[in-house]
């Protein structure tokens, strides 16, 4: 192709200009990467995987254009060479999570690897996880984790499937009694999985168990074909996640060994005694476990997105502010600064929030396995559910924010802003449909709200709950009292209590006006969700706030995430400022106070704003985007991937002589 | 496949559920469906029509998961069988329209026909008309309307593809000046048009002047073969509307005659002399007509989205509210409600604001033609640039919200709520970036907030700013006060104002300051948008009671709809309260009675839900939906379109053999 003009003086422009971004930054960006990867060394070796990982075409990017066998197909393959590798490489499991992370998680094996294994290592006895781990760790059983049915997803409860014991024969029998009792969403089950665990209601001599985890074989491990008594096959395209072969999965009398049940926490004899062994409490520890996962997903979904919208508002230019000026970078648009920057900013957020949910994962792990001390199990599993919600929705809605912060070239899938977005909403639904979340979440604070009102001491996330309020009043007296971490903090707190108190409030109004306590909770659902959510954005600001004034870092890291902190706060006071004023934590007045410091921070953040995402790091095979790329030559690339489509191939495509060329010589002869 | 239960026993239950929604219904469905067609007849056309359309299987909705290849096929398949039945059967461009309609739009010659076409109808002369629509109309011609470039879309002034006039030749020749100039986005550019109106600076000896359209031949019409200097091609995958090549365009040297420049409006004389006729401000009618299109779609978009979300949510079960008990619909929680509902509501405000806005394209347009009279244009520009804007940024979040509203399943493509959505959101970027357009709306309202500090007469839309709001105090001291529709309007109406004050004097602010004017718009932007947004809300809620009021309807519709019109109006103020609160439209004792109200209208709305969504009679081909089917079988629907998914053709894929077989092997054999 040539142009008239020199082709490639655009580009050179546009290096410029996000050249001169770099050059405004404050702090030095390597210092601020070492931070977020947890130190040098832990830099060091992720670089080394990524030149390893990212340069194996193999483990590219998939084109997500091509039809879904071909898809499968390559997935497929990329999970193989994962696997190759991480054998031969002996990887350790934080290799693997960073070498899964570079990925984008894109491969076909994942609920093999985070779902199956970690279950067989949880709720398998010493037997049990000596008999398949080794098997699943060499690929000889790939596995899936067969929950959800048709029928039920939430309600655990209402699973149907059955495993009935015969004691003659000391099997169980799995039974898919209706068609909403078919597994349905299991990862991996419909074509790659030769095992699953399924769960299922247990059934003794006519009597109940509840839900037990059976471990089924599917396929034949010699050549892959279903077992007898077993039907898979795919749930079909979904949004995103087409790596994945979600399946369904129909029991016919399969039979299998009775120790093919897990047993750490639950065992039946010979004869058929069912008993409980240890407390099955620990079971939750999976739970906290993916849920922390989640709160990690949606920080890297939105520090990949941001990267990429920022650096396509620094390169790209449109439009002048004044008439027959020259045309300005989209992001001097103090319109398109609040798109960026508080994803900017909910980035550096979520990453706090994940180091301090992971944190307390270990610590009460900890404390359970060594002094069987369940104490703080049912604050870490609220926390965990309310973060897991609150981090998927805001992942979730600011992603779509840098997408459209991208203009029309945002709707591209070169632009990679829409996978990003479709792959990472998954988990607003999976592993605890969000509402649901929030409500268990909202069940803990007014059981902690009762508590408070009794005086009794309360866990530290709920502490707030007992402060005296009544005599708070917001210091904040200028523009500059904004700033401050502890006003912040407090107003969120202030907030948060206020949206607890109302919910229970409710609850109380309903149940002394008569209704029974399950109409009461139903009818004040809406303000228990919205205490939730207050309860969720009071932790991540104040935990924000916390690390920062813990973080071993130098002055000018610390000041440029100091602004970042007190922007997050205040950019959600004034998103839901009517529960802010309803709360008292702020007058009116000082709103339009916080407002002007808000807006007034964009300009404080700006010269920051690409080295903050130069910051993550990310490599740009990992970003695989036209326009985030780290050099900014978003036309090249866009045009360059463009070039690639499978309908450049040929001129004039065949459909044109099949459905055009015919109609158009039959609509002439009408004439 | 055989269940030890009778398999559809769920299914005849699920029935049975939405048979009782729809035995609750107060009010006449066949009766809303007429008012919502405009008039029996026309529903009546619109069955003929679908009976017709909707069995033939061409015509039936696109297999996504195809690859693009085969896509593009079925795409122009279904637009050449589209245009085949429309010559044959002679359809008016209300048949037509309503075609469209029930395809949802899902075809290969959109840009043809909604832009190429109408572009020359306006654009041209009598004689340009004549020569080029009756080959539009046969599809000897097949065009697309090639404005926006890689380098711009925003920034119309700054597009760089130049037209030189070269009076020697009589021609014009076209050129490709910078990468950054190739034509990018117009649909069906690619590989289907024949022809472009190219949106091009025209330059005459050396001078410039301005933007004209141009219609280039791309391609040979015995052919397809692409002309000498033309090279197209696709701008690749997209997030959504995968049935629009959407392509790129690089002229080198391409040479038309002169009568090739559409000149309704400008001319260039033989020897290069350049002139206007007529008054080109006819052209922003083609804008607003295309904005109004927008807030049809969003219409569309929502009221399919919530018919699916609510259907299913009447045919599932999920949990009890009380252990023990029996499962629940989920439409019993009220927080389902609350996601339902919002949606539900919207999409009647919407079809109410969306006739508002056609009626007045309609009027202006006559005012226009027939007495030459422009005054009432600014006004419905401004309507149409907020309109477009409000409208598909809450379609694009309420349909999500009724996706995410299905759980899991939601997730599948067949529910067909991602496809509604990713093709729904295009509309928020496309015809006008929303926040472009909020910023022309609110330099509209600057100018009428102007004239009414001056004393002014303003028109109908924007009168509420000269209305004395000093003295006005909210009247609602009950639940029950809430629900008028003069309240509710005045609430909005005061917040409205009070936001076009508070951007008025934030630039004011700024202007007192020293900022040149441009730098104060910019600085004040964020508010000039708040406001914009808060006009656009204000109007449709506004409307929405004044379309209730003179509707001709009977009482059980009247009464339904206008509980639906104040649960809007209600809950937008729940949702913005922080604005109502600041601008006193509301107190804090008042907004507490609103939200109890909001609340308490969920259970009034309820009984009618299924209903209402039954009313906008989609046909199950074009919902398309697995969950949102008339019948409500939702899982036997799921089920059956599973099987049907290309990876289910085969029990053992050979991706196992060619990827996993041999690593097992591998693996192995390393122990
Ligand atoms: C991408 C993806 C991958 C998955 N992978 C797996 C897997 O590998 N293995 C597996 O077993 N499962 C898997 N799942 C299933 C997943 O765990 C469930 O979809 C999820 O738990 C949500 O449950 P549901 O689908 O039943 O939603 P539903 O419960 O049906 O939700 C529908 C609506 O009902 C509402 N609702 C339901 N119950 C209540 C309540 N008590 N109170 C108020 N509102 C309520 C919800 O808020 C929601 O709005 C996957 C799902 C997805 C989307
Ligand atoms: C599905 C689809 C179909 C399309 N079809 C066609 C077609 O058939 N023919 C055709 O010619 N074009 C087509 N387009 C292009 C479309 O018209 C443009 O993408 C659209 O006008 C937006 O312009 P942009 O892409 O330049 O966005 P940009 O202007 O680059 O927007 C990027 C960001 O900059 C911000 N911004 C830009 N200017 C300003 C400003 N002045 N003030 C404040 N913020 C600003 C925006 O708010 C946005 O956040 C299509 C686009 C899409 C997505």
């Amino acid at each position: 192709m040539a142009y008239t003009k020199e082709p490639d003086q655009l580009s050179i422009k546009t290096n410029v200009d996000l050249l001169k971004e770099r050059q405004t930054a404050t702090f030095d960006v390597a210092s601020l990467t070492q931070i977020l990867d947890g130190g040098k060394a832990k830099t060091r070796r992720r670089k080394q995987l990524e030149s390893l990982v990212l340069s194996d075409p193999t483990l590219n990017p998939l084109d997500r254009s091509v039809d879904r066998l071909e898809l499968y197909d390559r997935s497929l393959r990329k999970a193989a060479r994962v696997y190759e590798l991480k054998v031969k490489h002996n990887w350790s499991p934080e290799d693997m999570k960073m070498v899964l992370r570079m990925l984008n998680d894109e491969h076909a094996l994942g609920v093999h690897e985070v779902m199956f294994i970690p279950c067989i290592e949880r709720l398998g006895t010493a037997a049990q996880r000596a008999k398949w781990l080794p098997r699943a760790h060499t690929l000889e059983i790939i596995g899936t984790y067969a929950q959800t049915e048709l029928g039920h997803g939430t309600n655990l409860a209402g699973l149907e499937t059955t495993a009935t014991y015969e004691p003659s024969s000391g099997q169980f029998i799995l039974n898919t009694p209706t068609l909403s009792a078919m597994k349905w969403w299991p990862g991996n089950l419909a074509k790659t999985a030769n095992h699953a665990l399924v769960l299922a209601q247990l059934w003794i001599a006519g009597k109940k168990f509840g839900m037990q985890a059976f471990m089924v074989q599917l396929r034949s491990l010699e050549d892959h074909t279903l077992l007898p008594g077993i039907e898979t096959g795919d749930i079909g395209p979904k949004m995103g996640v087409p790596y994945t072969d979600n399946g369904y999965l129909i029991l016919k009398n399969v039979r299998i060994p009775r120790d093919h049940m897990l047993a750490g926490f639950a065992k039946v004899s010979a004869d058929g005694q069912f008993s409980k062994v240890g407390s099955d409490q620990v079971n939750y520890l999976t739970m906290v476990y993916v849920r922390a996962k989640i709160v990690d997903w949606a920080f890297n979904g939105v520090s990949e997105a941001v990267t990429i919208a920022t650096r396509y508002s620094a390169a790209r230019r449109q439009g002048s502010m004044k008439p027959g000026d020259p045309e300005v970078q989209i992001m001097d648009y103090m319109t398109q600064q609040y798109k960026l920057f508080p994803a900017l900013a909910a980035a550096y957020a979520l990453f706090f929030a994940k180091e301090q949910i992971m944190k307390e994962y270990v610590r009460v792990t900890k404390e359970i396995q060594e002094d069987s001390n369940f104490k703080s199990l049912p604050e870490l599993h609220s926390q965990a559910a309310c973060l897991k919600s609150f981090s998927s929705d805001s992942s979730s809605h600011l992603i779509e924010v840098c997408r459209r912060a991208c203009g029309g070239h945002g709707y591209l899938i070169s632009a990679n802003l829409s996978t990003i977005g479709v792959d990472n909403v998954s988990v607003v639904t999976a592993e605890g449909e969000n509402t649901v979340m929030f409500l268990q979440t909202a069940r803990y604070l007014m059981k902690s709200f009762a508590k408070s009102t009794m005086g009794q001491p309360l866990p530290a996330t709920v502490q707030y709950l007992s402060r005296d309020w009544s005599s708070y009043e917001c210091p904040v007296r200028s523009e500059r009292d904004c700033l401050n971490h502890n006003v912040i903090s407090d107003i969120h707190l202030k907030r948060a209590s206020y949206l607890v108190k109302r919910a229970a409030d409710h609850l109380q109004r309903r149940l002394s006006a008569g209704d029974p306590q399950h109409v009461a909770w139903n009818r004040a659902s809406i303000d228990l969700v919205t205490a939730a959510v207050g309860h969720a954005q009071a932790f991540v600001v104040c935990n924000f706030c916390t690390s920062l004034s813990q973080l071993d870092a130098d002055t000018q890291i610390l000041e440029v995430l100091s602004t970042l902190c007190s922007f997050y706060g205040l950019h959600l006071i004034i998103k839901h400022s009517g529960e802010f004023l309803e709360a008292g934590s702020i007058s009116g007045n000082q709103l339009e106070l916080i407002r002007r410091q808000e807006q007034a921070l964009l300009a404080v953040i700006r010269p920051n704003a690409v080295a903050l995402c130069d910051a993550f790091d990310y490599h740009d095979v990992t970003l695989n985007s036209a326009l985030g790329g780290y050099d900014g030559n978003v036309y090249e690339e866009l045009y360059g991937r463009a070039k690639q489509c499978v309908l450049n191939k040929t001129e004039v495509l065949p459909s044109y002589y099949k459905h055009i060329q015919p109609l158009q010589r039959r609509l002439k002869a009408r004439l």
